[in-house]
């Protein structure tokens, strides 16, 4: 092992903290967690490469975020508690002002969530991020995709389309995704698309709550498509009632920005369906949590999605909708 | 996602095969896992990039394998028992041959040790495969590096040297890494490189008799120094001690195979410390798994590593060695 991959792993390894169900770090053959009794292991693992899920300018910090973020969002669409993972790296050459930049971002989400980093491995390669994130949830209470029901309402937390909207303005040449942008929406795109906030407080006030959820990583569309065939229901959406942000609705006309909210990518907001008896307890949750919930659509018998006037076109195909489409893009 | 990826992940799923304790496999946003009461879960992570850590025109199958031994064999060297994980892939294009033969490989060695996908991610990119393998081992008996004892004797299992000796002919042109090798000898060493056994049965039987143990993955100077320091002893290797394969010395000069077995990698056999009471039970394992164990040196108060006549010149780098040395190779 060369000195510079020492140096790097130390500079990560300085950076992850300890927890008490830690019985031994990073350092061994493998790291020994003990888990909480009573709970099942929820597990996730996402990878983002260079120039496939994120531009390639974007700054490190901001790629540590994400690549994080995007992994405590699955883990919110279960209901369960972020505790641990690891991190697979790959990077062209050895720098450690990347690697502390990187971790800037990455544990900064880490330690908002208590998220402990407890191995992983540096190799050299082009630039590509993998994390396993391991949660706990309590036996029953995980969200499924598989447990919608006929007549449940449709739900989706925050707004759509910001981050899509971001990129499509990247890929226009009229965004720069590596400085703070001086128009306040481009800007507020701009986070959006770089900086999304895993809904992990939202996932687990679900809990009793909601009967299926999902995230929205793909679209909309086709995450909502997702609960619908896992359910073997037919999800119908209103796209007059799709949450858009002011920002959005400020920069592009009102069918582009549905279409971004309906088939962008990268939201990272939870969708999810719940009986019409709960509406008032999710808006309670949405008042204690700060976190806006609306309903946009149901549930029916059939299969697929069906969302009204809004004949989404088929080649409407984001940069990051190359997240899901994955090597064929 | 396109339909391309879905057949991917349709025929990766179809080849992972249930366990009692999974709750929920790969289909939802996480997998759900019910761990063993009373176990500590052991979890390692190890990514194989093309070209760096094994020759670009290694057969997918073979690559499928090692992708997985690499990190049951540090399971193995934890004492744990090999459970579940995850796989991210990143394939340049997508190839259902590509896909189906590696499958042929990763599952292979997974369903010998009853190992179960539960998750993972395909994207379009430079060949890379990243495993987080997840183990249990009972509260207290998993096998550290840092529990050696001054007196200790070292072990080793089966013979080092022989994967770094095949990568040493492949690189002079006299290997082809693709095909049966004509000659018994080439041959065998040609399978130790393509295909390791992870020790995982010996790694169990260790518990109660090893104080520490490590794989032999960087190379055995390299792997006995990570428990002289997590031990805070010296390690004293006796070179003409060194299980070498018949194979090896009758394709190698003795000082060129014993300085591959010290300083070559990719052997993934197990190096251990054990009180010289325990020789005699060792003796036994040894007999009722058919798995060689040699006594090697000792360990002793000091620092580093020791191994008399044998000045392992610094400059003995084995492509191997690129796993370890990670971004500057």
């Amino acid at each position: 092992m060369s000195f510079a991959e020492f140096a790097l792993i130390d500079r990560i390894r300085a950076r992850s903290k300890g927890r008490d169900d830690i019985v031994l770090g990073i350092g061994d053959d493998a790291a020994l967690l003990q888990p909480l009794a009573g709970h099942w292991l929820a597990v996730t693992a996402d990878t983002l490469n260079s120039g496939v899920h994120f531009p390639p300018e974007t700054m490190p910090a901001d790629i540590g975020w994400k690549t994080l973020a995007v992994n405590l969002s699955d883990l919110a669409a279960m209901g369960a508690t972020p505790a641990w993972g690891t991190l697979a790296l790959s990077l062209p050459e050895a720098s450690e002002e990347w690697i502390d930049a990187f971790a800037d971002g990455f544990f900064a989400l880490a330690d908002a969530h208590g998220w402990r980093l407890i191995g992983g491995d540096t190799t050299r390669g082009p630039l590509s991020l993998s994390v396993t994130a391991f949660g706990q949830v309590p036996h029953g209470q995980a969200l499924r995709r598989d447990g919608a029901q006929v007549g449940d309402d449709i739900w989706v937390s925050g707004t759509l389309g910001d981050a899509a909207a971001a990129l499509h303005l990247w890929q226009r040449g009229e965004l720069d995704v590596t400085a703070v942008a001086q128009d306040a929406d481009r800007e507020f795109l701009r986070q959006r698309l770089l900086r999304p906030t895993p809904r992990v407080a939202l996932g687990l006030a679900l809990s009793g709550l909601a009967t299926a959820a999902v995230d929205v990583s793909d679209g909309l569309l086709a995450d909502i498509g997702h609960i619908a065939a896992r359910s073997s229901l037919r999800a119908c959406v209103e796209p007059d009632r799709l949450p858009l942000s002011p920002a959005l609705q400020r920069t592009m006309t009102l069918e582009r920005a549905r279409s971004s909210a309906l088939a962008g990518g990268d939201d990272y907001e939870l969708c999810f369906c719940a009986p019409a008896a709960n509406s008032s307890r999710l808006h309670a949750v949405a008042e204690q949590l700060g976190t806006p919930l609306t309903r946009i659509g149901g549930m029916v018998d059939g299969a697929g999605v069906d969302c009204p006037g809004m004949p989404v076109a088929q080649g409407y195909v984001h940069f990051s909708n190359a997240h899901a489409q994955g090597v064929q893009r």
